[in-house]
């Protein structure tokens, strides 16, 4: 098993990511990691090199650089190392926390679709705040594209619900369509094509129209939307967090020693929720429908959420999710 | 001034309706008041009959009705029968804090949409956090539509904007179209479009695209998008919102004697957090592009709210904004 690292991605590289994988080596002793990057700055993190591999180069591609472009003029940097090594079955699986757009061109025109899959799309595991501890859903597409045809929601469907399965250990996922009402008629001209594919298709345990404002409460364990919906939905989750959030604390800041206090002594519950809204714990985004497990970490993370992520690319290749997924689209759509 | 008030719409109606406009009445004393609902029940709450005329009807539209059914079968309810008095013009501006499908139904198929503007746009106001007390920026569209076209938004732009400069008092509104990321080549081939339309349209001060996460922090005075996803970027913040808030109040709740404490203490904070939230102060939300103000508040509304709606819909009918906006497309569309 081995995982090419684009080392030099996100903020608090290439710190936070050989920090990461020093902390997952342990866990999966099985990984080979292949680290891409600039080789005196990732040996400073390196405590134990047995099973790391480092591939030296000085380019990278920067978090405002325009995706398309970068990926195909920064032929050397980490990002698109990592993705030709995974190409070539150097590695088994790519993992970055750098430039979204890039990554998803380089999982793209790199690591290249599936046939089956016409329009691969990004997909993240949320938090629900009803369920348990890791209780979650899958949801997808987060925003790799900003078209999407009936079609690709239904992939959507299958692919995500196969993931509930099969990584998240889900029994018998419920699969919702994202949708402007939960009644079965509702819907734009695309929901209401995709709600009837989905409704049809045996494999799926599809339970209908789901609203946005319900997402946290558990309604389903997948939620599938169209790339431009999901990306605004998740847009809109961030910024709506991050309002109450500030604004809180600038309440608290403005009210005095009484205000200063009460935050003090409310100390371990605002942890609590924030650990509890911090998705990152279930891994990071993974693009769906390339011919390998391409994987995304926010750029601000640190070597935990790393961790977590290649425990959850660990599982994606114990399983051999994508060529299951190749096998199941094959035998389905001959 | 005359406004049709639909009594019955709501989950505290009369009661909070006719409270409303009992303190609605205080501040405007030019507005008369047609209160269409159950005669005995309204009476209970009117304190002062002056400029308050009761229309009795026992019907009236549930929430949980179909929207185009009910419209059409109930014919004496108190909703229909406020439209039918717009529309024969022994009123100028419809109000309810009912069923919002039944009431853009109303509005759509009683009232009637003025012929210039295709497809009427659900539009609110909402907080900014950043700007100074009562700032906020105009959504349209938040879900009257589940497919617009480019052509829709540009108009959306213009109706937002002019009710941004003539009743929120804005100055040269700047007018954002929401999209998938902020750069001018960003998005869907409906906001491609229908960002070429806004930047072309000489009577707007058009800033660009803008992302859901930056909404609270005043990116813009207008921001203009199709139903389908306002309906979504809405219910995605009210669904994170009161996730937030209900995780904190059960988190405090498990945390004993010194979160209790804790809470206590952050209770002015904490209000004052809700209160900047609470968008119901910038009036409700408006059906715009058919022939007579409908605004329509939260169902689940207090008499403060009805008070800040009616102070909306007194301003809408002193500045004549949909006269103006019929004699603007005129000129401009001839």
């Amino acid at each position: 098993m081995k995982i090419a690292v684009d080392a030099m991605g996100g903020d608090n590289a290439p710190k936070a990511i050989v920090e990461g994988v020093m902390l997952a080596k342990k866990d999966f002793p099985d990984i080979e990691f292949l680290l891409f990057g600039k080789e005196s700055a990732i040996k400073e993190y390196v405590t134990d090199d047995k099973n790391i591999t480092i591939i030296h180069t000085d380019e990278k591609i920067e978090s405002d650089d325009e995706p398309v472009k970068a990926i195909r003029r920064k032929k050397q940097s980490s990002m698109v190392l990592a993705a030709q090594a995974v190409k070539e079955k150097q590695a088994d699986a790519l993992f970055s926390a750098g430039n979204t757009g890039a990554l998803l061109a380089a999982g793209l025109f790199v690591v290249g679709r599936i046939k089956q899959v016409e329009r691969p799309g990004l997909m993240t595991t949320m938090p629900v705040f009803t369920g348990g501890k890791g209780a979650g859903f899958d949801f997808i597409d987060m925003g790799a594209n900003a078209d999407n045809k009936p079609e690709h929601l239904l992939t959507y469907g299958i692919l995500a619900s196969y993931y509930a399965s099969q990584v998240r250990g889900v029994k018998n996922p419920r699969v919702g369509l994202l949708n402007n009402g939960t009644e079965d008629t509702k819907g734009s001209e695309l929901t209401k094509k995709a709600f009837e594919l989905l409704k049809e298709e045996p494999s799926l345990n599809f339970v209908g129209n789901v609203e946005a404002r319900d997402l946290f409460n558990g309604v389903a364990d997948v939620v599938v939307t169209d790339g431009f919906t999901g990306n605004a939905v998740l847009k809109s989750i961030e910024g709506t967090a991050q309002a109450i959030m500030s604004n809180l604390k600038s309440s608290i800041l403005d009210s005095g020693l009484k205000g200063k206090m009460g935050a003090l002594l409310l100390k371990d519950s605002l942890k609590e929720l924030k650990q509890k809204m911090d998705y990152s714990n279930h891994g990071g985004a993974v693009l769906f429908g390339v011919k390998a497990p391409v994987v995304k970490t926010h750029g601000s993370t640190g070597p935990d959420a790393v961790r977590h992520t290649i425990r959850q690319i660990h599982t994606m290749l114990e399983k051999d999710v994508v060529n299951n997924l190749v096998a199941y689209f094959d035998e389905h759509q001959a």
